[in-house]
């Protein structure tokens, strides 16, 4: 689909050797205007050691050609998702070995096709591996003009649009979630945005904390799902709790965390005289895309003055979505959220938000005085703006513009479209695994995008209804999904995850949200698994 | 100097309009082959929404040479280094507003041009106000073969070529530290690099921190300078640690740590019975540039077991240069040293690096069981390879290529040449205004490339000798600064930041590391500042 692009370029590549010469002759060009080329001419400031400008202007332009082509070709169907080489081959195969000198232009392009040619295609319609993937056009462009500016995002003397950009970005999610009021960053990435929203509910809950400390303040315990992200319990020993005091909440058999747990575990530990300061609920699970009660969990933070974040990094852009939006009933409830970007709306990586309902939160748990960045007396603006003071980070990379320009594209209802064309794939999988006999979900409806089942070898299908109780089975079919994934990845043909979850032996989980995925390519994904599975 | 590819593009814009008719008839250029050609036509695999193929073949097209035309067009001297206005007017000057529905790609290509024509040019070489600058076309490159391939670097399933390329950095960095083994990753920012290195030193003393938290463990103290960064108290206080346990240590008059005021605080606090476990060295303070004494300072945390951390953020680059890395010495002795590439190497925002001496710190202090993503029964390849378990985050952006490339382009000596070339210009910097009445160092003598100063108007040069012990006079003179500063972001003919510190009243802080940047820059730079402030 980038074929006009690609033809251009190729065209222009061949016809135009010697295009400085071309100008000057003027065969067939029209004319750069004199003022213009005067105007480049005069930009000599300086030569870049080790080569001439010329000849960096050459590879500079080769390698976008490289990458735009590279990466937008890689979205072909017929072409692998991956070539797989194990590290010890891999690093033969590629020369990445830093020396003293440099290296020619030639050299580095050779680079470049490798790094092509060996990296994992995650734009390509076939990489279902991760909750992230698609390359969209619009991010991308956002991306490009970022770097090309390239500038941290903590005052307005030195990123005023972004900050601006950014700002218009965070308010309009905030309304997309139902905040009256409130504030908000970007961040590296959802582990990151929950930290944040953990070191704001502590805050909050203990104002003094920065002067005290935790070892003089009362033990102080959170509570999360047993299928909560991961992060909860790194970032809690990162803050210096103790892992006990990350409590896991049971789920029921869909995913979601009992909110009659919650409370239990919340009185048993008052109880004790523990602290209870944060509640995390989430909006699309890890693995089974599982919506929590948001509405109950609510309830229950009021009742006991609890801290409640909203884990929504994969699931909270249903919200974009009329259809789909009731998944996040009660979300606008909750004191912080983590939405990232860079999963199902596409926006390219990274791209995390962390939003609150408590406009002076960030601030005020975050700023210190800081007079060689932020300086007070400044006369040219309104400081307010030199928003670094809000976070935990100093210099901050722009997260805003690639999501801005995606957004601005798209507008509201192209992305709640591409919202619902991924939903609408998961539909349609789960709905095809129902019919094969081969397949089963391990969710009876899947409410995200993640579709996760079993593939069972025909072999096996006898003890497909009893299988639950049978540990010799079970471990037979733990073995299933790793020797399929194996095959898969050195056909390269696509790419899935799996895993175990509980007493659940490793089962697969599709992930969809790339906007180019059609129901063939649920069809060819459930075709593969039989072929590649058949014998085992 | 990026005239060629400039000058290509617009050629090439103005004589090919309608260039696939050309290639279909022929008329000048030469033959796309007829496969590649063919290949091209079936790259139709979905629509993207709202637009249709070729006009997102054009806009991306159109971008991309916008941003490559502005990224280094905004190098020329004669073009602002910004275009200063308030908030409130920028936001009334550009369209930033999101809705319901999408933009045109014209609308868009609006958008992007009043971007890059209201952004700072951080690549301008007369951008002086951070501790980053430039824009490095081979770190650029990097940058967008990083975006097109939009993948996570946390396993070696998704992320094949970045791990081994990291792997290839990291040990190449440990050898120009001098680590006879270690490890290493990158981090979002120093600020989170140096989070690491206390978490490291934290989980080094304590190691059974994560069971225990800090509620069940002694009183735990940290040491930095008085010119440490303030990333440490910021890190502190998220780390559970009460502010009066960040001690800060007094420096000397050229701005280096006192070991022996280090050594006595160290005794005082554990008479106290408090544990030390992290001293914070610098290598290149953020205002003065003063790097501490490293050897000093190691022999004093070898003594007391402390872990040793240098936040060589700024001035770990030295290390580049056999003429400079004596700044350095005794740095190796660190048990983890941050190390900013995207500051005096040049590299892209942001690109901050995490290495440690002890070879198992990482893994042991940030690894935990998630079978989702960290699958144990992998048949394909080591699973030592997913270095995600070494992170405190789970997604992590890709900082190797943008690092790779620029390195391998340039080879150490490449580098050295252009750090020297920083070192240069801010000595010959300092010689110039130690000649100008109307000027005067804050250091004698700076060590780094930041160069701190006053610029003292006609009417005050009397005072100049006795100014230290009056505060009237110091009062005035600290409004000289900020009104430079002013109509020096009004001018937008360059860009410096001031600060005061402790005693000293508002001055300048020249930071110089673009390699762009000559002597007749520096030159500018007083004379600017004369014509600007010869009235105050």
């Amino acid at each position: 689909m980038y074929s006009s692009f690609i033809v251009n370029s190729l065209a222009i590549k061949m016809a135009t050797n010697g295009i400085k010469h071309s100008i000057s002759n003027g065969n067939g060009f029209a004319e750069v205007p004199a003022t213009k080329l005067r105007k480049i001419e005069n930009g000599k400031n300086g030569t870049l050691l080790g080569s001439t400008p010329d000849s960096i202007d050459n590879f500079l332009k080769e390698v976008v050609e490289l990458a735009l082509m590279e990466g937008f070709k890689s979205q072909e169907r017929d072409d692998p998702v991956v070539r797989f080489e194990k590290p010890d081959e891999l690093s033969n195969k590629m020369d990445l070995e830093l020396g003293d000198g440099g290296e020619s232009h030639e050299k580095l392009l050779e680079c470049c096709k490798d790094i092509f040619k060996y990296s994992v295609k995650t734009g390509h319609p076939r990489f279902f591996n991760q909750l992230y993937g698609g390359l969209d056009p619009y991010g991308f462009a956002g991306q490009v003009i970022t770097d090309v500016l390239n500038t941290s995002i903590y005052t307005y003397e030195v990123a005023p649009v972004f900050i601006l950009m950014e700002k218009v970005l965070l308010e309009h999610m905030m309304k997309i979630i139902g905040y009256e009021k409130g504030d908000g960053t970007f961040c590296p990435g959802g582990s990151y945005s929950n930290l944040m929203g953990m070191h704001l509910g502590r805050c909050r809950k203990f104002p003094d904390i920065k002067e005290k400390g935790l070892r003089r303040l009362p033990r102080m315990v959170l509570f999360t799902s047993e299928h909560g992200h991961y992060s909860v319990k790194k970032n809690a020993a990162l803050m210096g709790l103790p892992t006990d005091d990350v409590i896991k909440v049971k789920c029921d058999d869909r995913g979601k965390m009992c909110p009659k747990s919650l409370e239990e575990q919340i009185l048993m530990l008052k109880g004790e005289g523990a602290v209870p300061f944060f509640v995390n609920a989430t909006a699309g699970t890890t693995v089974l895309g599982a919506y929590d009660r948001f509405e109950e969990i609510a309830d229950i933070c009021k009742k006991y003055q609890i801290w409640m974040h909203v884990d929504a990094a994969w699931g909270g852009s249903a919200l974009m979505s009329e259809k789909y939006k009731h998944l996040c009933k009660g979300m606008h409830r909750a004191d912080s959220i983590t939405w990232n970007q860079h999963k199902m709306m596409m926006a390219p990586l990274q791209c995390s938000s962390l939003l609150t309902r408590h406009p002076e939160i960030l601030r005020k748990c975050n700023s210190i005085h800081v007079p060689y960045l932020f300086q007070t007396d400044k006369t040219t603006y309104d400081t307010s703006y030199d928003i670094g003071t809000k976070i935990i980070q100093c210099g901050r990379k722009v997260d805003s513009l690639k999501l801005w320009m995606l957004w601005k594209a798209k507008g509201n209802t192209g992305i709640a479209k591409q919202v619902e064309k991924a939903f609408d794939n998961a539909e349609y999988l789960a709905r095809e695994i129902k019919k094969r006999p081969g397949f089963r979900l391990v969710l009876s409806e899947p409410e995200c995008t993640n579709v996760c089942f079993w593939y069972i070898p025909p072999r096996m299908r006898d003890g497909i209804t009893t299988w639950t109780s049978e540990d010799g089975y079970k471990r037979d079919l733990s073995k299933v999904a790793p020797i399929i994934k194996e095959r898969m990845v050195e056909r390269g043909s696509m790419l899935i995850g799996y895993q175990p979850l509980g007493d659940k032996p490793n089962f697969f989980r599709m992930v969809v949200m790339n906007e180019k995925v059609e129901h063939n390519d649920m069809d060819f994904v459930l075709d593969e698994i039989e072929r590649l599975g058949a014998d085992l």
